[in-house]
């Protein structure tokens, strides 16, 4: 199975399907080789048959996408199928009340992972989306779970670069854990533009039966407004409700739900 | 490339994915094997590629399951990137003045296939799930579509055996195209229990810049309830916001964006 190059066709398949990130959600056929690092023959070869098959589409563009049957079949894994399907309707409640945008997102490596997002014509426009990674020390749903995770993870989180997201990203690993510290103390997460300028953030920690935390629910608002805390009765009462229905049907995160391990990287 | 039985590895490790649907979210390596006839060993290969790329997961019952990864990479797709994202916001007013049950739904292939659908805990609970696709002839948001297509493809749809769901689902060739004449005659689908008991549904095509059926917009609510008619002014208002934005973004769903060939019969 493996080639000259010691990579198995299978493996080298995978790696075009990786290509494709936010940023680049088409590519033609000399982008997806070079990308990958793979002859433009070999590419050919593979391309055509995940296009066959459904994995990858020509656009009228005769550009590559990924094709309906990999979201179709992406769906099923556990996030979406599972975790997913229990928050939205918390969420909407959520929504209902504040026309904010609300999100819901677990921990994945070193990464904020949305797991469901909320969003209306009335909310602020923001960057995150269903699927998306951002960092966690950058945003409320991330520093909730990061605040609550052991102290042997924070210690690592620390210990590598902070990346800055706007010039008000907490980037010292010494502020970020006094702020980690505080947000343990107040019980919720708030950012201020800290992700995006214009946009300010308050989350919460949903935990599993073993008081670890296991997601976090959180909400986005334009930052000219104020009193983000009087949202925090209401996402608590929503954690709570989705922590029960993740208990009772098992949606325990840990292991295999999400990687414990951070991935790439 | 291609192996003794005329497939090559990168066919057979999609195989192993294609393996995965609904009923069967998680799979043993046995199951996997027995469900592509594929041998053992073969599988066992195969599976060890793509759970190192993330393709696949094993849950804590050491059973295997679709991968985040590929959820995250599925997300990248036209219909859930630019489909779903430009019709979320008007399905959301649409849900904060029914408080039910909202789906946005395209043609792919003979299938109604789900792209967006917003519940709350006040909706009734319903079988339907993004991604997921049920029948053209026996959904609101199928008949939509199926009764503003060509007639060339109506012929076709009639022709072919009409599945069954409840006793209420019409099966009948001459009685689907009544059906459907009566539908364009009114501007608007209407089912009653005919994909599941004890629902009944509305819904309105969306069209394209060039007048063509591009997807539909519906409203599942529970049977008890009478006039559906009230629902359509609404219905017709956010499809025609949602038509307006796809244009714009040049979301035509031919050729490229969905199938429109059938794809596995």
């Amino acid at each position: 199975m493996a080639q000259g190059n010691g990579r198995s066709a299978t493996s080298r398949a995978l790696d075009l399907l990786g290509a494709f990130d936010i940023r680049h959600p088409t590519l033609t056929l000399t982008e997806l080789a070079a990308r990958c690092a793979m002859p433009l023959a070999t590419a050919h070869r593979l391309v055509a048959e995940l296009e066959a098959w459904g994995a990858l589409e020509r656009n009228a563009d005769n550009r590559y996408q990924i094709g309906t049957r990999l979201w179709e079949i992406g769906l099923l894994s556990p996030v979406p199928r599972r975790l997913r399907e229990i928050a939205l309707p918390f969420m909407q409640d959520l929504y209902e009340k504040s026309k904010e945008n609300i999100h819901f997102a677990v921990r994945d490596g070193h990464d904020t992972l949305y797991v469901a997002k909320l969003t209306g014509h009335r909310a602020v426009p923001i960057i995150s989306r269903e699927g998306n990674r951002l960092p966690m020390h950058s945003t409320g749903v991330g520093k909730a779970l990061l605040a609550y995770a052991s102290q042997e993870f924070i210690d690592t989180y620390c210990a590598r670069p902070l990346v800055r997201c706007t010039r008000h990203t907490i980037v010292e690993p010494g502020r970020l854990r006094r702020e980690l510290a505080a947000t343990r103390d107040r019980g919720y997460a708030l950012t201020s533009e800290e992700m995006t300028l214009g946009s300010c953030s308050v989350a919460v920690p949903v935990f599993d039966a073993r008081d670890q935390v296991a997601a976090s629910l959180g909400l986005v608002v334009h930052s000219v407004r104020e009193n983000l805390a009087k949202y925090v009765p209401d996402l608590k009462a929503e954690a709570a409700k989705i922590a029960k229905v993740m208990v009772e049907h098992r949606c325990d995160p840990y292991p295999g739900f999400v990687h414990d391990l951070p991935r790439g990287g």
